[in-house]
């Protein structure tokens, strides 16, 4: 199997950007990821597009198609991942495939999303509700936040955890969004309570009071607050692949990607034996641990799936960090912070830097593509070396883990 | 690279299947491929599913992940691929990757459409013209018919051809389809003619009177008619892949994919120098023929992508089978029937076997697989041995030829 290498990356601002189309977004991140690769005279020999929805969204199918066009890669291959929102993550591996295979040696990855333009009332909640089960979830009214309340609830009960730990999570990724210049918000939730008590909306001792005020920080679906939730992004992240063997001819600080994992869990989450365990999260980082002759221990940072802040608990836990049960609680001890035992999320992850759903698992690849060649600025965590993903399809029933190292 | 061989295949019915949702579709294809490739109790690595709108027409996503758990796969990565009307190629070139790459062995691929519950007129028209051009074409009316109008006229005009020629395609399509058990139309367009006289609904001295006729051939597309035209068909067809050392174990006969090529060409068909000329199939067939070391001539049989006859007759042209601007005139000579110079679509094609977007390019690599096991039954291609496909994403601008050959 052929190694492969990242040599590039492109990422535009995540948020509300309502002078960007879809295909304005995924340009924008090749062009760059291309130009910082020092690809731009190479003959590409495919591009995967990672997205959830572009048909629902933006009308657009054939979106790979689309690009390579407007980007100038023709006549690369082209193709469209979609697996929910770990779409990006997918591409990648999609991405990866075609070079371990010596189907291809150059490959362009980019993943995107385009919502925010959408006025219709609950129309982005009910496509991405799409991924729920059609039969037996979807027509009782499931949607993934209404998952994630259960499942916060289910897990303080059975852990004997605090929602204020969960809180702890959103302050530590948006205290990280804060040093990233890509996030969707780049403000630590104390700034947003400054701003509140100086607008005269309110005064609250500490965050956490601040955080339980049902007026500052509404219950979306309880237990779970707005601050516990993920806002709806638009973005788009590039990856530029190739050959490992090729990759120093282009880039001096390739980095590699020695493992990649895929997994799936039942599709209904009700007929998960217990659903606070990602059973997909331990067999795919379990696959990529495997193939990079890694452990959980070797790890120096991570990017988790954090749509809601229950799921960076859990999946702490799944991926090999703590033990069942503790994720939550270590998160409150600073152990996940930069600095602490496995920093996760630097980049702010889905809660500070945004989820534009297709565009999350390149996003995180990204991060540490950056953390591990050190240019990750104020957010760096140090002597990164080593780091792991794992991005979501679905609530938990298809997830992809990607280990990347130094070469 | 990892060889890889077709081991089982599984074909739904297509047509307007009115008492099977999608899901179904995809499930009884995928349960008869896996049964008939006597991997029923192996753990599988991989499924793709190919599919070109099921958010749109099924408000389903993540769809390759809900198929999973409904065939018991669990937990076996799972990604949904989409390329237009290509999806089902494309989902088998990625799944051969995953096989050649060394990082699956057993894999299930699996294109699917369900349409014609759409009761909205026009909606599924307006939905596969999501593949046109966003700014370009589409927002001018622009619809898959309509180029395919504008390619018939150019195409007759430059090569002083007869619409007469591609009404002989239609009618050898038909004719072989009525042998297919799987087709959309069983029945010859002679049959359709007899029944329409008996009903009284017209006299016509040969068939191409009766399909000159605006009321028995109505036009579609100036100058295309109806039955130049394939139909809006529900359908899934599913394939095992497995590493073509391990093929044997499983299967008597397995059928290699030798040969793989993907290409692109300008998203916007008014930028191509030539709209008569299919450069991505150009450079996606010599891809293949490369890959296997082959050439046309060694071809026994084809499966081409006749959405619109005029297609095939220019398909068969830039695969190589026949010189530019002479493909309709082959087919008009017979050259291109069973027991011609190469046969194409034994099948029925498009045109009669019907063409759910997603499944129709596994639906060509299945028929291949039975063409060159002999068990196509009274459409057998004599002594095939080595076949290729064309299956199109968008309008000509990504396109995927599979090449195979008994092992």
């Amino acid at each position: 199997m052929n190694k492969v290498a990242i040599i590039g990356v492109g990422h535009t601002k995540f948020g509300r950007l309502k002078d960007k189309g879809l295909m304005d977004l995924l340009c924008d991140a090749s062009l760059e990821a291309i130009n910082n690769s020092n690809t731009n005279d190479k003959e590409f020999d495919s591009v995967y597009v990672g997205s959830m929805s572009p048909g629902e969204f933006n009308h657009i199918t054939g979106v790979a198609s689309a690009l390579v066009d407007r980007i100038s890669l023709i006549p690369a291959a082209a193709d469209h991942i979609e697996n929910g929102p770990g779409s990006g993550g997918s591409a990648i591996k999609a991405g990866f495939q075609a070079i371990a295979s010596g189907m291809s040696s150059l490959v362009l990855v980019v993943g995107g999303e385009k919502m925010t333009h959408i006025s219709t009332p609950g129309f982005v909640t009910s496509v991405v509700a799409t991924v729920t089960h059609h039969k037996a979830e979807r027509p009782h009214g499931v949607s993934l936040p209404s998952f994630a309340g259960l499942l916060t609830r289910t897990y303080l009960q059975k852990y004997n955890a605090k929602l204020d730990w969960l809180s702890d999570i959103a302050i530590k990724n948006h205290k990280n969004g804060a040093f990233n210049p890509y996030a969707h918000f780049q403000r630590t939730i104390e700034d947003f309570m400054e701003s509140a008590i100086q607008k005269g909306r309110g005064n609250w001792n500490n965050i956490h009071e601040y955080l339980n005020d049902d007026n500052s920080n509404p219950v979306i679906a309880d237990p779970l607050r707005l601050f516990h939730v993920c806002p709806i992004s638009d973005g788009a992240v590039a990856l530029v692949l190739c050959n490992a063997e090729i990759a120093k001819e282009y880039c001096e600080d390739p980095i590699l990607i020695s493992g990649i994992g895929q997994a799936t869990d039942t599709h209904i989450v009700y007929e998960r034996e217990d659903i606070t365990v990602l059973n997909a999260l331990r067999q795919s980082s379990n696959q990529a641990y495997k193939m990079a002759k890694k452990t959980p221990e070797d790890m120096d940072v991570a990017e988790l799936h954090d749509a809601f802040e229950i799921l960076e608990a859990i999946e702490s836990e799944d991926i090999g960090f703590f033990k069942k049960g503790e994720g939550a609680r270590a998160a409150h001890e600073g152990l996940t912070d930069i600095g602490g035992k496995i920093p996760i999320n630097p980049s702010g992850g889905l809660k500070a830097r945004g989820h534009p759903l297709g565009a999350t698992g390149v996003a995180q690849v990204a991060e540490l593509f950056w953390q591990l060649r050190g240019e990750a600025g104020k957010r760096q965590v140090p002597d990164a070396n080593t780091g792991i993903t794992c991005n979501f399809g679905g609530f938990g029933n298809n997830i992809i883990s990607i280990l990347v190292e130094r070469m």
